[in-house]
């Protein structure tokens, strides 16, 4: 609690009713001449004014608060409702913020049994521009994928911080804390740019106090801080803002289904309905692990399923997603405010460029419809995408906003994950071509494109940070990495690329294991031998995936024919596969040549892209062609070729 | 040409306009006293009053009759337009059957250059039923499909029928006719309806005047004709009867994609474009075989496929099916009526319960919609099923009426085929229990179920004359074969089993073997040393599966959760899964045990099926069980257990 210096109160006129929804009629504002902060939590910290949606739902903790009635004297803002909690050390507010209400700061004033009184001094901010100046990523953009831990550690200082459950480093240990941190992706922004990415999208670097294993950032204990270990909300916010400065999207990785089992509520929850199975987390709090956990049993089928029985759906959808990760019980009314705020704070103090939001299938699908629809509500603009990790089309294409569900279900997600089509893509270059395995694979599994609302607003990717590295996948073949990432990026979707994927970074000594898929980015750390930044020390493998990924990436930066042609692809023949996208004054040509001998193909089959006696560019190697009769192929590997240069 | 006989017309007054449509102001008809055909060939051979379609196209086939100008004296009848074809021996007739229209024969008098005269009597039937009352197969009905030839063989006397291109049956070759007949089926049916099913699907008995390889009867030369080797018409609308009169349903197996290529046309096409490929064939008519045939690239996908090349859809569904099944061309019109009708035709004459479309997505599919449109138009109860071999959810539903495809196309037709099921439930039971393996193959399969129209419409099977035995698929294990066949008799579909898995017919000697799949069904030749109509010489494990088969279909016949019930079913766990149908006074449960000991399960899971305390039956064993805490499963199996006996 700080000590009060100054403060006048002018005037405070019109008696404020906390229980009844009676707006002050006239307020005179007190003015705020020093900022005090009484209570021990108020949150969301600030807020804004300028929101479509008026009201805000302070969550309040402090001993004993439950009982008081706070007052706000300012102009425009006013508390609607007062609701106690079922633990006495927390209050919630409804504010209403009307649109006569000022940027400014207020205080809030808590009148104690003892008439005494805490002050906590809140504020409202101007926003920073205009909600549909909020753009979301779409097939325009090509995103980079960083576990911040692993990918550079550019301030050494934060590598231990006093006071955190979990101490220092040790980059020995695939699933210690390596050091890396907001300021080491901030520091290479040129080099991602340079590489023709549009957007980054870290895995979460909120704070996560746990014991260990935690360096992934999915177990959140506070949803307000940056994770001191990963620097502060001011480098986040340069972070967000030197992107910007290169046109570039910031993506956050937000969690909305689970916190970390230390998160700061845990040992006090407001509500006996706070996190799901919480009765059995209290009687057994002392032993808890996952023995006594009731884990989700994971049939996320149960959401569409029209014969789920309600004990499995149940299940899935309360159980936790581990034993050290609470799940989040969002049919409480204030714990869904709770995370829909939390998010909109996120994208107006960063100027956000989308959210992927984790384990998308375990919240409550009712919530996630409104978590969403309140964030497109205020950025019309916005980009969010869900993660579902599913190779079933029909799932891909259910949550997807606007598909026309049976079960009426809408989801105001703009994007989903495509795991099908990264399975497709695996499986079709791994396999021996036949009548239903290889390329086919690839081509059936872009036709289920049909039934999805927007093919062009999923998010496609080889692989991520749960998932073994592509290389690995494909067993160290280079051919086939550039194969799979060129037709990434030639696809009607939004393409993701894990980090390293462009040095062939791998998990043979493992495949799978997640701490060894996000190993350290070479060059990231003082030492380092190898710099992938700078190329030092890369082997001429490296260099060539790093060279042509650029070029993809940067063709792809400005072809319209990509981000938002027509897509025509013909059924592979004789293990060729041919993919063109097409808009006025741009076609591009990718071409897949599954054979390890050079081939000559015939182009009539191809008449209709009408590219008869034209001229198209290797947009890797330079070389100029003109389409007639037939082509020839290289041996095993992509072709691409653009009628624009 | 017959002789003409005694013919008095009477007085004919009105123009008849043949080329434009001046419908007949006044007609005192003509009245037929003498039969006479005099034409080669007029198709449909007869046709009803009282559709709600008035209109009708005759296909005439006659030397040099596409220049007459053909007239017709018959109240109510007229002709609205004559068309010419490409050929001169063929002329297409548009009549108008006017709601005053009576059943009834008249003549159509076809005047030659010459000034003589071919008279043809054309029948108009009245219908025997309201439309309303051709009620199609759904889910109570439980369909038993028939290969013909190799069923039973009544009538001996036409295994080798005069002037057919192929001659004699030999039961030691698989590919040959074996002489099985309609009068097989007609004779057995107290057989099939005492198994407990309710409709029969017989593959095609039109006639197949092939040289070879034509018993399976999809390489019709006649569509109009039933093959002498399998009967008469009236053997055919004799079956039907008897079928009805068993209650029970008739389910003609039709092809609109392709004929056989020594159908009667195809020396002979009235038009430049009746068939696919048609200049490739009559360029090489003297050497035609595969090598030179354009056959289908069976690219499926592209009748969905947003990005499908023109090139391979045309290919997919111009191509032929194989080299002697001419590819139809029903965007020729008047392929297209002529298609429609030869449905209705059938229907009408034999009062069929239901159609089986065979290669549905090989035809156009605005033609198919067209079809079926017209079909459903007459008979708004009637059922259609459609063929497509695919396993993939996304196309089962895109074919299903009513789905709201993003193309706004929309079938008209009723059911489609769930070959996704099918290879779940084999999946299911042959591999190991794993995370994604095994009985969450069934669970996730069916809970696919979300995104069709309506699924108790969709027909299941384990397996048809196309894909091997599922006693083969299960390697002779009995007791999977149980469990597969309880569960496909139980979910919301329209079952349909292959004549012989009732007494576990294989293909064990060559997995997949068309002709092995559709072996001689024991007992149905004279002198069969076995005989599975009367259970002589069954091996016990074939008398089992024959009883256990029995047991649940004739349960399934009156079980109304079962065709109209609420579907729970709970997730696989410990090699356990329960499904449940349920609806007023009857609740089913259908577990599945697949660990090899017994097993005591918790009932508390399944507290919501409200099922505590309840006393049920199992419906194989007739044992009585109350209900409780737990339930005691037997090793390996499925057990039937239901509140209703």
């Amino acid at each position: 609690m700080k000590v009060l210096k100054i403060l006048v109160i002018v005037i405070c006129l019109g008696v404020l009713s906390c229980k009844e929804e009676t707006p002050q009629e006239k307020v005179v504002s007190e003015i705020v001449t020093e900022i005090r902060n009484d209570i021990q939590r108020v949150e969301p910290p600030n807020w804004w004014i300028g929101f479509k949606n008026q009201s805000v739902q302070l969550l309040v903790k402090h001993p004993n608060i439950g009982n008081t009635k706070p007052k706000i004297s300012y102009q425009g803002v006013s508390i609607t409702k007062l609701h106690q909690a079922d633990s006495p050390n927390y209050l919630f507010l409804d504010l209403k913020i009307s649109k006569t209400a000022k940027a400014g700061q207020f205080n809030i004033r808590f009148k104690l049994a003892d008439d005494s009184e805490l002050v906590q001094t809140y504020e409202l901010k101007s926003r920073e521009k205009p909600a549909e100046d909020y753009i979301g990523f779409d097939s325009s953009d090509a995103i980079y994928l960083i576990t911040p831990d692993r990918f550079a550690n550019a301030n050494p200082k934060n590598d231990e911080v006093k006071g955190l459950l979990q101490q220092g480093i040790d980059r020995t240990d695939d699933y210690a804390r390596h050091g890396g941190d907001i300021q080491g992706i901030t520091e290479h922004l040129d080099y991602i740019h340079d590489l023709g990415f549009t957007a980054v999208w870290p895995c979460p670097v909120l704070t996560n106090d746990m014991p260990s294993g935690s360096y992934h950032g999915y177990a959140m204990t506070d949803f307000y801080e940056v994770d001191p270990r990963f620097g502060t909300i001011e480098e986040y916010r340069k972070l967000a803002d030197d992107l910007r400065s290169r046109d570039m999207k910031l993506i956050m990785d937000q969690v909305a289904n689970h916190c970390g089992l230390q998160h700061w509520w845990m040992t006090d929850l407001p509500f006996k309905d706070w996190v799901n199975y919480q009765e059995l987390y209290e009687e057994n709090i002392d032993n808890w692990d996952w023995k006594v956990t009731k884990t989700s049993n994971h049939r996320r089928t149960t959401n569409q399923d029209p014969y789920a029985s309600k004990k499995d759906h149940q299940e899935m959808a309360d159980g936790w997603f581990v034993s050290d990760m609470p799940d989040l019980n969002q049919r409480n009314p204030f714990m869904a405010n709770y995370i829909i705020q939390n998010s909109i704070w996120w994208v107006e103090t960063l100027g956000l460029g989308g959210i992927r939001q984790d384990t998308y299938p375990y919240s409550e699908k009712e919530f996630m419809r409104n978590w969403a629809g309140a964030i497109m509500n205020e950025y019309p603009n916005f980009s969010i995408v869900g993660e579902e990790w599913s190779y079933n089309p029909l799932l891909i294409g259910y949550w997807q906003d606007g598909q026309k569900n049976k079960d009426q279900y809408d989801s105001n997600l703009k994007s989903t994950m495509d795991f099908a089509m990264q399975k497709n893509i695996v499986d079709a270059l791994n396999e021996e071509e036949s009548w239903d395995k290889g390329l086919v694979k690839m081509y059936e599994g872009l036709a289920n494109d049909f039934a999805y609302t927007a093919p062009k607003d999923i998010m496609a990717f080889l692989d991520n940070h749960d998932k073994s590295r592509v290389y690995t996948e494909f067993d160290g073949d280079l051919t086939k990495t550039k194969m799979a990432l060129s037709y990434l990026l030639m696809m009607p979707r939004i393409p993701q690329i894990y980090y390293g994927t462009e040095i062939l970074m791998d998990d043979f000594d493992n495949p799978g294991d997640h701490g060894l898929i996000r190993t350290d980015f070479p060059g990231g750390w003082e030492g380092d031998a190898i710099n992938a930044f700078t190329g030092e020390g890369l082997s001429d493998a490296q260099k060539e995936m790093q060279s042509f990924l650029k070029k993809i990436l940067n063709y792809r930066k400005t072809s319209d024919a990509i981000h938002n042609g027509k897509t025509v692809h013909f059924a592979p023949q004789d293990g060729v596969y041919v993919l063109a996208r097409m808009i006025e004054n741009e076609t591009i040509v990718h071409i897949i040549n599954k054979n390890e001998e050079p081939l000559e193909i015939d182009l009539e089959r191809f008449e209709e892209l009408e590219l008869k006696g034209k001229t198209l560019k290797n947009i890797i190697s330079d070389e100029i062609l003109i389409w007639n009769n037939s082509l020839s192929l290289p041996s095993k590997g992509s072709l691409i070729l653009t009628t624009k240069f």
